[in-house]
């Protein structure tokens, strides 16, 4: 309909993305970026990071169903298990080595070690996750089918949210000792 | 395009859903069913079951982007956590009640009970579990935004499946004791 | 792209829906209502009434495409003759009997009687009715893919309008005596 | 994905549309039509005619959702209220003058008369109709937003069917004598 | 979702379209419109010359993904080669011939020379051209997928704009004595 | 609809993708690659080559909307003026530094020297183009919004193609000489 809607964040949002930048005031640099995909800070719980180019950073991507991320992992560290609720995830090694799967939905893995240059694809919507198992920095670009991308992770919606510990041991059959130890660790609460 | 495109489940298939059957092969019996939302079978883990009308069992659903399943769930009984990675769910309250979630993917908690007559949305591709804690069988009518509507249970995708004990201990911080507790539970391997 | 667009019905809308309430103000009951799905009124000429769980009443619907109605029909009572121009509604009988048909766009009518528990599915856009010829009160849930179905009924659009008798008559070769008599009995004029 | 995907009407369809033929098989009389948009035969009870150029005669529209019809129709000719369950139309006069009408669904009518050169819009799925009360032949182009545009006229729909008579005076309110006498002109049964 | 969403061009507009106006303001001059598709002024280069009716001149086209538009071209003139970046275009001839083409992404031509009364179908995208070697003015109507077509000369994007003439003959081979004459031509700068 | 669609290449095609290979017989490598993103060939007239991850060689993409490509381009090669006519490209800089641009409908140039690590957006269908006026060879990574982007470079289009050199001359006022050198150039006739 339009060439593009680059995204004016100062006015209303509906569920097909942002409302559109006046094209007058658009210019080149709503379509690209230095320094988002920087190597991200990777000092946390998983040895692992995320830089982004999403629509809130280049607003040009607004309505155009695409986006990428760099993720960083340590060796020994780990992407969690996570989905992306709205966009399949395609990744190229850009460096080092990384164990990648996702699960189906009939409970079968697809898991595989990867390297530099390879592609591996996560189908929208399935819980997956990476492992760096090897000795070096791994580095990941990742393009997803959406212009912002949300990421779900587990850990973090059970143990860094206020869920009633009740809850979390009712519906995942974790015991709640186990489920105490991980609220500490991603302090959460309830 | 057409009126309807009633599924031919002996021809191939695609991203959009099955191919039509012979629209002069057509009649009402591929747009209803009776007995398909009978009471579940919850002699379970869960205390909980699912009969539905899907596109499998109502071939006329096919390419409408709708659905429903009826979920009953026992005194102490659960839905455990999981999504459905490609839709949203309309819940119903047709008798009983229940504590009704999902979880954001900035890790916000949106519970509630619900009762009789109360209707609760879970948008697409969001964690989400139900909990009977009442006294009595609830049942639920489910409404899904997709005729195929798939179902990802975190607990089965861990511990039903051949996931290695090692990665998910890596990606969900869950100790190791207990993923092999759970995995005896379920039944899975790896 | 967003975990949920909940509708804000202050700002504008536009044809993917809502604009979306700011996050922050989001919370479980726009996602959730009580009593929508009370019994409707069906003192009327239809003998038969309608609440609704569409947008405007759960505004976390917003951007979804589902949405769910209640339909009783009295003994006697029909939903009279109508289409949904963008919405397929798949129909649950919870209590009583029902004869409900949908009619293709080559005349072929597909029409069936239908009891509790029993599921039948009106593709978008044809024209379809229902019609209790029981002798108990029926209760149906129907769920619509759309977040905001619209119902066009034939006989309103005709005769509770202000459409010209002379186009009425040319346009459906119903004669002008039985239009007049239906536009007294619809309240329309022209 | 594809440059275009040509129907081939003898492989499966499904809810997208036709399979595609070989794309070494297309050539450009794939994509046109000579004669498709000749002058209808308009000597029926309507005194109108269309004639179509839809994915069945031009097949390189099938994926692409706009195909063309031609309408005439003769002075005290109509095209009787119908809608397009999946398609917006939008006419363009080429010759005559026409009364051009839809109703919305809360029973608004948007009527006009419109003469050569003029356009009209009908939104998708709505109630419409055109009367010529002029003494000229009328020659209108109608653009889909639907490759193969269903059309479904309510008096086929109540009166060239099978459907019975006793639900269409309980579900549309018209008497029953009209009802037979309007079965007896459109050759119905039921 | 709505029974249409007439374009507020006041209001905020994103990438499925332009705001709805409020219903309450609507009225049948919306969908219609008188002198939009009148001859054209073809005093260009090319000879040729378009009539648009599209969402700026209909706002009730908004968010129906299809508009019209009427191109004439003098004995001699061209419609210049050029893509529209989001919609297919069919064409039928009123009055004269023309010669057309379009260009797949393999480089085959599927080219035509079309008269009076047929039709011409133009996949998304490709690059296409017409020309009138007659002797005669040609008149056609084109249909668009797109409320909103948007059109990309080839030569006015190379030679209209300020695209430097160092990249204009890098990346197009063209010699850069001839872009400059085409630069003169078009009036570009850079 | 399923959790994937993987491409079986042997079943009929349709416009929203390949048929699904029989989910049993689905393994990771449909999701995966190693080597498609090799270096490619640059040794060509453009000094510049494309290696893809698409749908053909990687079949888990079919469906899913969205596919990567490395590009190398020599210094002073060139990435030569194209579309891709259903999808956006999102550039990541991998290594050395390129001139990158698009042309808008309107003819606004939208030009940027880009390197290493940084991000760039051409809107789906618009012209575009690469220029390495650098020392080194630039790597840059692709990802589209389909999982098969089509690709039509004008030169190619026009010149590789058996189009009519008196078509080409009429409809892009380049001249004859210029015309018949560029055909020599690209192989092309007609």
């Amino acid at each position: 309909m339009f060439d593009f809607c680059v995204a004016d964040h100062t006015l209303p949002f509906g569920p097909a993305g942002y409302s559109c930048k006046n094209p007058l005031m658009v210019n080149v640099n709503d379509f690209s970026s230095s320094g988002t995909l920087n190597a991200p800070n990777t000092d946390n719980i998983y040895k692992a990071g995320l830089s982004t180019a999403f629509v809130n950073t280049i607003p040009g991507l607004n309505g155009l169903g695409i986006s990428l991320a760099r993720v960083d992992v340590q060796p020994g560290g780990v992407v969690p298990l996570h989905t992306h609720p709205d966009a399949t995830e395609v990744i190229t090694m850009l460096q080092g080595n990384l164990t990648v799967g996702f699960i189906s939905s009939n409970n079968t893995v697809y898991v595989k070690s990867i390297g530099t240059g390879d592609v591996f694809v996560i189908p929208r919507g399935l819980l997956h996750f990476q492992v760096n198992s090897g000795i070096n920095l791994s580095v990941e670009l990742s393009a997803f089918s959406s212009s912002n991308p949300n990421t779900q992770i587990v850990d973090e919606a059970l143990f860094k949210s206020n869920l009633a510990t009740k809850i979390i041991t009712a519906t995942t059959f974790i015991n709640p000792i186990e489920v105490l130890r991980l609220k500490l660790l991603f302090k959460g609460s309830g």
